[in-house]
């Protein structure tokens, strides 16, 4: 394995790599990011992992700073998983080396809905970073993962609108024996957060077997939902059921759905969703 | 020459041209673009001409409709300066198929300032269609004229920061012989309004060889110019000296300038702009 550090070894790098398959990371990686290690792996000639903590896509008073660095531990496991695969690990001069990105990709009014409505910028950013190492990876396969499913649709639609040649491969989320969605953010969880935190997981279920039960009084599903995390110290950000295709707020004859949910416990805050075929 | 109107198919011929230098264009070719065919031809195994009429960049009530479409005229353009060129003319389905283009690439602030002030949204416009055409087209050089300096400006700078793996190739503005700047939309002018379009290029010399000789006030020297202009019927947008590296308001201590203008005669605008070593 190889971990190459600037743009311009990494696209000496490139003129010679065949097919790429490019898993972007922000690091602090886990079980699920070898869960796309691997699928890229089987999709390419070449992979690359990129390993960026981005700070145009964390707002004002988010993690950023305190969002964990890894680099010799997460190279070990692509290393483990993947032995052929290059690293990027830019630092942030060699992505902003004008400190302030004046051109921005900018996502249509999805950006600022779901996780968007509570994290204002986020999606620019990440549409932004995603494009940038789109450019200088040039891969033929991005695969990101279904956990973050908003992303994962927007990155999704601005490959299609922008005309990026890159197939976009989604891949399932990995979880916890317990269901919890495996995610780096659970790192910050104290021993009785952990054990408080499937409940996300237990009320996606819930709410999916009542669906395919045919119940579609969605907006109650998602109060009573909102009303036990509550109980059980959750600050909710929200609960919302979505056609999985548009990700419009669902109707009753929708058969694909998506169940999304972002919810605080503590000073954490973490996200999960869940398909539907109804 | 070959003509291309699908995506699909430039996709296809694009996996054995080698390298590609582009011509963005919206067509009504004229001489000014043929330098820009022959500096392309130098540069790389294969040339491709876009011609797309970019309703993107219109804004309400421009010349949108009017615009001339002239496909045959300007294909036979292309063979004679460049015969193994492709033209790649899609329609509007192909390049906005949802109709509505929802993910944009959007300029900083420079983008409301000098033509932007004039023509909301349009430098947008431009970024995202250039955007998508370097997508589809892979180029390894892109030709762009420096009549439209601004638009020159916007796209080196979105290059470099987006990361694209393109290099930008800036070429001189084609003049008539009584120094009118090469433009598509000089066919909309009568034969009065012809012979007095000069005037721009006239007072642009002007400028310059006074900034040249060691006048520091730029702002009289485009005030002269305005009321020049005005006299002669001219309805002017704007006359200003910038630093030519950074388009930001020129001041005394820069030695790299460019006058830019735009002007309006009858219901034509007209734009043109001279760079300055002093």
């Amino acid at each position: 394995m190889k971990i190459i550090h600037t743009i311009q070894e990494l696209r000496e790098w490139r003129k010679t790599a065949g097919t790429v398959a490019f898993v972007p990371t922000m690091g602090n990686l886990h079980a699920g990011h070898m869960a796309l290690v691997r699928e890229a792996r089987e999709r390419a000639q070449s992979v690359v992992v990129s390993i960026f903590v981005n700070r145009l896509q964390f707002g004002q008073g988010e993690d950023f700073d305190r969002y964990p660095r890894t680099l010799s531990h997460d190279a070990s496991l692509i290393e483990h998983e993947c032995p052929h695969a290059v690293v990027f690990a830019p630092d942030e001069k060699e992505l902003y080396p004008h400190v302030i990105q004046q051109y921005k990709v900018e996502p249509p009014a999805l950006q600022d809905e779901l996780c968007g409505a509570f994290r204002p910028g986020h999606f620019r950013g990440v549409a932004t970073v995603v494009s940038k190492l789109f450019n200088i990876v040039q891969p033929t396969v991005a695969c990101f993962g279904k956990k973050d499913y908003q992303q994962l649709f927007i990155l999704q639609q601005m490959v299609e609108e922008l005309n990026m040649p890159i197939e976009v491969v989604p891949v399932d989320t990995g979880r916890a024996g317990d269901g919890l969605a495996l995610s780096s953010r659970n790192s910050y969880l104290s021993e009785t957060e952990r054990a408080e935190a499937p409940r996300l997981y237990h009320h996606l279920t819930r709410m999916r077997d009542a669906i395919a039960s045919g119940e579609r009084d969605f907006a109650r599903l998602a109060e009573e939902t909102i009303e036990d995390l509550v109980r059980h110290g959750w600050v909710v950000d929200y609960v919302e059921t979505r056609n999985a295709r548009t990700l419009k707020p669902a109707v009753h004859t929708d058969h694909a759905l998506v169940i999304l949910l972002a919810a605080r416990i503590g000073s954490t805050r973490l996200i999960d969703n869940i398909e539907i075929q109804c």
